[in-house]
C-alpha cells in the first residue's frame, strides 16, 4: 500500500527528516513550507494525507487546517496535526479545527506509519464512491456532502472487553453529546454478531483482553463485506504496542492509548461517527439516483424507462411459464381541458391523485407505469383474459370516484378511459401496448369514462 | 488487511495444513472436502478468494471452477487452482476454466499471502461499486457485467524495461489474441506519464531494471487515484523474490517468473485485461445511471427535476451577477390532434424533431429540458429583455421549418407556441417560469403558431 503525502512544516529539516522516512517505504510525498503553500498544493494535486506543522508563522496549523476542511476540493483529506509532545491544548484546539488525527514530535516511526496508512485506507476504500458522487452532484442530481449535519444523531458505541465498564470512557461522556450511548459487552462473539447486525455505530476494542483474541475479533469483523468499513477504535496500554500495530494492520480504524484522555475521546468518537455517516450517505445516494432513473417524479410511478425494462422481462417470463397476462392502457379524459382552465398546478394534482388511485387497485405484482402526459400502463402477471376487463373495471370505478380539491377550493371530477389485451404467443410489450392503446382509442371514441377490450 | 477464505480439498490434512498457516495470519477460513460442498458455502457466505485443490474425487477442481465463474453470485469471487509442481498442462486447463491463479503444492507462504492479498485487494477495493451496481441491475436500471465481452476489444501493453525488447513477450503473443499489441519504454520517467495519460490497458515492470528503481515505479502509479487501480504486473526472476513481495505489498496486481511460460503469458494478460474493463464499465455505469435521472428518455433533452435543480443555480447566478436571464415556455400546437389522427409512434416522432430543433437554435450556455408531454421550458443566462423575442422567433422559425415524415410516408407540418419572460429582481424560478407560461397561454388563445411577451 502506498499515498501520496503532503508534509507542511516552515523548518526545512523537519520537513526532510518526515519526507526521507516516507520516501524509504515508497510513498510519494510533496512538501510545502507554509500553510497557504500547503493549501495551494493540496487543491491542485489532491494529495492522500496531510501531516501539518502547528507551529508556522502566518497561516499557523489550525488555521491551515480550518481552511482545507471548509473548501469543497480538500475536505475529504485527511489531515494529521504534528504537535509538540506535551502541548495538551493544541490537540484539542486540533480537533476544533476539525484535523482527524495527530503525531507528537519528534515523531516515531510506527505511529507514523500506522496513522498515515489507517487513514489513506479508508479515503482509498471510498474515493471511487467520492469520485462517483461528487460527479452527481455537479449534474445537480445529488446533494453535497456534509459532514458536521449527522453530528447530531443519535449513536451507540459498543465496547468489547474483560471489565465490567471503564471509568475514563464513561467519565469521557461528559465531554461527548447526549445523544451518544455506551454499552458493554465481555463477550466478544456476542459482540461479533451484534456488529454484523449493525447494531453498534463504533465498536471499541480492548486490546488488553484475555477471555478472546482481540486481533482475532478485528480481523472477524474486518473480513465481512457488511462490516469491512464498520468504525473500530482499539484502546491500547503503553505495552500492548505491538498487538497496536498487528490491530491497525488488520485495518483498525483509529486507537486511543491509556489512560484515555476525555477530550480526545470524544473528538475521535466524532470522527469516525461522521466517516460512517458518510459512507452510509454515499451508499444511500446511489441508490437513490437508481430509483430516480426509473421513478417518475411528479407521480411516484414507475416511469417508461422501467416499463420497457421490466415489461420486457414481464412478458419473457409470462412465455417461459405458459401463463396468462393482462395490459391496460389508461388515460385521463379532457385532460387538456383541466391543463388549460385551472392550470398547470391543478394538472398536476389530477395526475397525483389518479396515479395514487391506480396504485391501490393493483397489486403489488402489478406494474403500474406512467408512460406518458396524462397516460398510463399497467401490466398484471397471471391475470387471464376473463378476468382483465373486470379489473379495469374496478381501476375504472376506483379513480372515477376521486373528486380533486384544487387550492382555490374548486373541486373537478376526473375520468379515465381504459383499454385492454391480454397476452398472446406471439407478443411482445411493444405489441401488446398497441393492442391495448387501440382499444383505449375506441374507448376515446366511444364517449370515454369506459372499458373497452381489444378488437376479437 | 483480512479476507475470508475458502480452502477445498478432498483430503483432509492439507485442509487443516491451509486452514492453519491462513488462521495464523488472521484470515478467516472456511472449508470444504468436495467441489460441491465448494459451491455450496460459496453461494452462500460469499467468500473473498478459493483455493481450489485441482485433484478431487467427483466434481474436480476445474469442474467446481467453471460452475463457479457462471454462476452470478459467484463469478466475481478469484479462485486460486492449488496444482502439483510439475503439471504444467493443469494450469492451462485452469486458466481455460477461468481461474485467477495458481498455488503450486507444497504451497509456500510467501506465494500464499502475496496471492491471497493481491486478489482480495481488487475485489475489495471494487466490492462497494459492484454491491451498488448489483442493485441497479436487478431494478433494471444497468445491464448485467459480462467479463468475456471485453476479450476482443484492442488493448495495449506497456512494457518497462531496460531492455529493447523481452523476447519470451514477444514469443508469447503467439498465445495472444491479435488485437494486444506490446509498446517497450526504457524511460520510467516517460512510462509514468503515458500511464498517467492512461494509454496502456496493462503494464508489465521488469523488476530486474536497473536504470530507475521499479518499486518506486510501482508506487508512483498507485500513489494516484486515476492510475491506483491500473493493472500492473511484475516480471520477477528466481532471485527476486525480496522485491517481489515488496512489490505485492505496494500494490502490484499480478507477476510472471521468468523464464515466461507463453501461456500463463497469454491468460494472465487476459484475466488482467477483463478487469480493468469490469472496472472501467462500473464506472462507467453510474455515470450513466445519474445521466438517466436528468435527460428525457425519448428526447435527450433535459428532464424536469434538472431544471428545477440546475435552473434555480441558474436564477440565483443571474441575480448575483445582475446579468439578465430570459424564460421560454414552448408548446407543439395540436399536438394532442397528431396522437389520436396518427398514433403514438407519429407523436413520439414530432416530440423528437421539435426537441432536436430546440437543441440546436439556442446556445450551449441555454438550458433545454422537457417539462411535461409536449411541453418545454429553455432557460437563457445573459439574455436581455430586447433579444430574447427575437430569439423566441428563432426558435419558433427553427421549429415551424420542420417537416416531419411518418412512417407510412405522409408528412406532417408543425407548429409551436412560445411564451416570453424575463427575470425580475423578486424572481424566483416558478415565478418567472409561470409568467412565460401564462403568456404561452395567450399565444395558444391568439391563434397558436406565434410569439408572445408577457404582460406588461
Amino acid at each position: 500500500m502506498t499515498a501520496r503525502v503532503l508534509v507542511v512544516d516552515d523548518l526545512e529539516p523537519n520537513v526532510k527528516l518526515l519526507e526521507a522516512k516516507l520516501r524509504a517505504e515508497y510513498f510519494e510525498v510533496m512538501t510545502a513550507l507554509s500553510g497557504q503553500e500547503a493549501i495551494d498544493l493540496a487543491i491542485e494535486h489532491q494529495p492522500d494525507i496531510v501531516l501539518l506543522d502547528v507551529m508556522m508563522p502566518g497561516l499557523d496549523g489550525f488555521e491551515t487546517c480550518k481552511i482545507l476542511k471548509a473548501n469543497d476540493e480538500t475536505w475529504h483529506i485527511p489531515v494529521v496535526m504534528v504537535t509538540a509532545l506535551d502541548q495538551q491544548a493544541d490537540r484539542v484546539a486540533g480537533l476544533q479545527a476539525g484535523a482527524d488525527d495527530f503525531l507528537t514530535k519528534p515523531v516515531q516511526d510506527i505511529a507514523l506509519f500506522a496513522r498515515v496508512r489507517s487513514l489513506t485506507r479508508f479515503k482509498q476504500m471510498t474515493d471511487e464512491l467520492r469520485h462517483r458522487h461528487a460527479a452527481g452532484a455537479r449534474m445537480g442530481v445529488l446533494s453535497k456532502a456534509d459532514l458536521s449535519a449527522f453530528d447530531e444523531k443519535q449513536a451507540t458505541i459498543l465496547v468489547v472487553t474483560d471489565e465490567d465498564s471503564i471509568p475514563a470512557i464513561d467519565q469521557g461522556s461528559e465531554h461527548m453529546p447526549k445523544h451518544i450511548s455506551v454499552v458493554y459487552e465481555n463477550d466478544a462473539r456476542m459482540a461479533l454478531e451484534a456488529i454484523r447486525r449493525g447494531e453498534p455505530d463504533l465498536v471499541f476494542i480492548d486490546l488488553g483482553m484475555e477471555s478472546y483474541d482481540p486481533l482475532r475479533l478485528c480481523s472477524g469483523i474486518r473480513a465481512f463485506d457488511t462490516t469491512r468499513m464498520a468504525p473500530i477504535l482499539a484502546i491500547a496500554s503503553k505495552d500492548e504496542t505491538r498487538q497496536l500495530v498487528r490491530a491497525l494492520d488488520l485495518g483498525v480504524s483509529d486507537y486511543l492509548m491509556t489512560p484515555i484522555d476525555a477530550q480526545e475521546l470524544a473528538a475521535r468518537v466524532r470522527t469516525q461517527i461522521r466517516r460512517m455517516r458518510y459512507l452510509e450517505q454515499l451508499r444511500a445516494s446511489f441508490d437513490q439516483t437508481m430509483e430516480m432513473a426509473i421513478i417518475d417524479q411528479l407521480t411516484g410511478l414507475y416511469n417508461r424507462r422501467f416499463l420497457s425494462n421490466q415489461g420486457t422481462r414481464l412478458i419473457e417470463e409470462a412465455h417461459t411459464t405458459e401463463e396468462p397476462l393482462a395490459a391496460l392502457m389508461v388515460d385521463i379524459d379532457h385532460f387538456k381541458m383541466v391543463n388549460d382552465t385551472y392550470g398547470h398546478d391543478a394538472g398536476d394534482l389530477v395526475l397525483k391523485e389518479v396515479s395514487a388511485r391506480l396504485t391501490t387497485s393493483v397489486r403489488g405484482s402489478d406494474l403500474a407505469c406512467r408512460t406518458g402526459g396524462e397516460e398510463f400502463a399497467i401490466l398484471m402477471p397471471r391475470t387471464p383474459k376473463e378476468s382483465a376487463h373486470d379489473i379495469a373495471d374496478r381501476v375504472l370505478r376506483a379513480v372515477n370516484s376521486v373528486t380533486v380539491k384544487l387550492s382555490d377550493g374548486q373541486t373537478l371530477d376526473v375520468t379515465v378511459s381504459i383499454g385492454v389485451a391480454s397476452l398472446d404467443r406471439s407478443d411482445n410489450l411493444a405489441t401488446i401496448l398497441k393492442r391495448a392503446d387501440e382499444a383505449l382509442y375506441r374507448a376515446k371514441q366511444n364517449g370515454r369514462n369506459q372499458v373497452i377490450d381489444e378488437a376479437a
